[in-house]
């Protein structure tokens, strides 16, 4: 279940005064912590609410900080018949998630995501998880919350870089959408202005989501359809993190998405048009990316070994036919992929 | 799924390779590492897969224990397309299961229980977990084992204490089931010397355990009659534990299980004869317990506090009509749990 809520919160309350429970315990981290009060109300129920409070930064999505939210919920003295409230990004929404999914087998969990990426992404699937051993959410459980409230004000916090970080996975759900939300999604020239606008934008995101994930809840087919743009994009993230290089996941993806595009129109014959004008919008809103051809090597490297990725030899990607019409696992041989990786460098 | 294998284990190998899997890790302790190969032979499959081995013993069932069978599962290179044989009793099959279940989100896995408590007991009902903050299981998930396989040839590896500890638990399920059941079980007067007997008396056990179960997979209601004789049971455990008194978890419950029948029947009427029945077999395989009635205060505090008691003020008991008619969540006043503590002492 999940509900939007544009510039009163009251539901929030409501909805957790009746949900019954003995005691409720947010998690959250120290960014999001003292916007609490501000958001719902100083003297509001979910402000007043006992809290575990991570520090925050991916660096923290670790089995030390699960263990002191684990902690934090038997001081509170938490049972199984109570309830979690995980408000943040997708570090808190992921490891409080984990959190409560696992704490006396499992406790109700809430997310409001405070950021558009977890708001359009991770708060929807029931991808519950923590980092462990070097390695991206190595641990974790599938665990649905039972409430997400996604609450606008939160999103007016962000910074352009945050914002378009999770435009991305919006656009992204366009593409697999199809042709008109696509058009719609690119032409929104500074929707990050218009509050309104955002929240249709999410809604339409988490809505076409939600419908990927009912079909295929622990991802063994059709969900790989929602990583499209990621393949070349993640291998761009690790590529330029190794290097320093400060770069959002959303950006990445965005740049990755051109890619799949070019592909899309090599491979199966996708109609070219699209590539321009996403191209267009790609350069407006996330620049360019420092990659030459003398990186290439590595990237087909990373696009082989991404965790998605089941063969050796080949790396299969999620490709349009176009708009609305996607394909998972079109194996593409890696001559293929530099050929793209130059018409990307082009546009 | 189980299957019940007496004398010839190579069922085990078949499924194992019938299973198509890329990868699979055994997860085993310190103790039973060795047995393995002398079960199943040192050329058989199962006993050549590579293993993360823990050290044996309550004490390591903790975070820190879980923490390096993932990573044991890493260097392994397991995948979520693996599958975990968790080898080993209670502790063993409840951390390897919780390792397994949130391994990249979930590893399939496999239970070969080798003491009597585990087989007849943990091995059935998806209940995994670690003990965390000095409290019991407190973090873990529900997961079921893909398969559960009972070999024969661990029970007779087993003390006598061990043995009974676990033919404690399939007693219980004797009065969960019937008046007939109870009485066959009673019966087996050295049952522990013959295999055949013990093999038909755990299939009795986990067929009447996985019924209950499948009632109530995640404990919400009529689960708690297999709490049957654990209410007195634990404060037993806990009281002895604590003054260093070697007591096993199931010699407390097969105590616990007269308190509740004395109480079964000041409260609900049944018929005396079983007590008296009953008191000759726990008098013949698990002698007296060190406890007097200055421990009384001591005991109602403890039950009072348990994890499954509700209220503050009354005790919750499962209690029988008649053995096959149990109920739950009977109410008993402290001053009537003093005076069924003082005809088990009489008994």
């Amino acid at each position: 279940m999940m509900e939007f809520l544009h510039d009163s919160y009251e539901a929030v309350d409501r909805w957790l005064v009746s949900a019954g429970c003995g005691k409720i315990a947010v998690v959250t981290d120290t960014v999001v912590a003292p916007m609490i009060p501000e958001v719902f109300g100083e003297d509001s129920f979910v402000a007043r609410l006992p809290r575990v409070v991570i520090p925050s930064g991916e660096d923290n999505k670790n089995l030390a900080t699960l263990a002191s939210v684990w902690e934090g919920f038997g001081s509170i003295g938490l049972t199984r018949r109570d309830m979690v409230v995980n408000i943040g990004g997708g570090v808190v929404t992921d490891l409080g998630g984990f959190a409560a999914a696992t704490f006396k087998r499992g406790v109700r969990f809430v997310n409001i995501p405070t950021t558009l990426l977890c708001a359009a992404d991770a708060s929807v699937g029931g991808k519950t998880a923590v980092n462990f051993g070097g390695l991206k959410n190595e641990v974790g459980v599938f665990a649905q919350p039972e409430m997400t409230f996604i609450c606008s004000r939160f999103f007016t916090t962000l910074s352009q870089d945050e914002f378009y970080s999770g435009y991305a996975e919006i656009v992204k759900m366009g593409f697999i959408t199809g042709e008109k939300e696509t058009m719609s999604l690119l032409a929104s020239a500074n929707v990050i202005e218009d509050p309104e606008r955002v929240m249709q934008a999410v809604r339409f995101a988490v809505e076409g989501k939600a419908k990927v994930v009912d079909q295929d809840p622990t991802e063994k087919g059709w969900r790989k359809v929602l990583n499209f743009g990621h393949t070349a994009g993640h291998a761009f993230e690790s590529l330029l993190r190794g290097r320093g290089v400060a770069v959002t996941h959303g950006c990445a993806v965005a740049h990755g998405m051109l890619v799949a595009l070019i592909l899309s129109h090599i491979i199966l014959g996708a109609d070219s048009h699209m590539i321009h004008i996403y191209a267009r919008f790609l350069r407006a809103n996330y620049g360019h990316l420092p990659i030459g051809c003398d990186d290439y090597p590595e990237l087909v490297r990373l696009m082989l070994h991404d965790k998605k990725n089941a063969s050796q030899t080949e790396i299969r990607f999620v490709l349009l036919e176009a708009p609305g019409s996607p394909r998972i696992d079109i194996p593409v041989d890696p001559k293929t992929v530099l050929q793209a990786l130059d018409l990307y460098r082009d546009l």
